[in-house]
């Protein structure tokens, strides 16, 4: 239906074109954007233009970054030892958000799927292998506790432990702060598996 | 945080200002942008600064349009006997669905409200009254149930009723396929005082 002619629109249906935003959301985004200023608006659209032209792969750890190498990796105090691997910038996010680990990282762009025809070649793994040299002591295998996490772990750790590293994976169990009552059994299963003295 | 570069950052919080987005979502958008094909990505940030080019109010109506009178303003088979006020765009889109409605319509853009200082002069009352002729037989005030929208149609049957105008204001009571048990007590005053004989 083309109640508010077609610049509108045409702005409503690219909202509405986003992830997790519906028909009306869509709506209310692209009325706002008609009623902010305008120079607001124009940095905006430079915005989108500016991640699409200038974002890159860190050529390391294959981040996104604006330059050769990302601010993690182009950092002379992180312990580059250490390389936690992890499907997406995200995950490497929530990591840094903690503020507990000081080494690199290598983000994956995906994890292996047969279900959705994504082999190891289509994510980063080659760009992990590369990089592995004599400096690095650990890889630590952060993917998701999913079925595609986990066998991308397995393969991952198959290719590096004959390289002589010391190949981990972190650990899985009880939530923080919730109730045993409500944790699914594969997650009381794994917390179990995983018991440390103390 | 700057983890992923000046570029995506800035689009992250261009998203985060959107109204109804939070930190996590902005994030998932800005990535769904990153990974959009270069031209759809183009053609969404066009979209933004068309929309604000573009749209301007239609002469007759004060809806958002392309031109210079609006689709619906621009129709002759709509009949220009009744204008239906209403309070913003979106209003005149929710009774466009319902199909029913085949007269013409006239957007406020606001309601008046005292509190957050906005007088008759801030919302479009004065292109309504420019716009009454000997055509309009009836303005129907459509504007929302509140106490702004209550205010802001009681002022404007005030001025049009000694132009000989019939002024109506559309019917409150209890929504379709609700429960009476758990109408609020205002509505349902609203629905035994609006009661009709059948």
């Amino acid at each position: 239906m083309n109640y508010y002619g077609n610049s509108v629109n045409n702005l409503i249906q690219h909202f509405a074109r986003l992830p997790g935003i519906g028909g009306k959301s869509a709506q209310r985004l692209a009325f706002h954007v008609i009623n902010m200023p305008e120079d607001e608006a124009k940095a905006f659209a430079q915005s989108i233009l500016n991640a699409k032209q200038e974002v890159r792969f860190c050529a390391k750890c294959c981040n996104l970054t604006d330059n050769e190498l990302c601010d993690i990796c182009s950092n002379p105090s992180r312990d580059s030892s250490t390389v936690m691997v992890v499907e997406s910038p995200r995950d490497m996010a929530a990591y840094e958000k903690t503020g507990e680990y000081k080494g690199l990282y290598h983000i994956l762009h995906g994890a292996m799927s047969p279900m959705r025809d994504i082999g190891p070649e289509d994510i980063k793994i080659k760009e992990l292998l590369a990089r592995i040299n004599d400096d690095i002591k650990e890889v630590i295998l952060a993917t998701n506790p999913t079925v595609e996490g986990e066998a991308t772990a397995v393969y991952i750790s198959r290719l590096l432990k004959p390289m002589g590293i010391v190949v981990s994976r972190i650990a899985h169990g009880v939530p923080m702060g919730s109730d045993i009552e409500f944790v699914d059994q594969i997650t009381l299963s794994r917390a179990l598996e995983g018991r440390r003295q103390i």
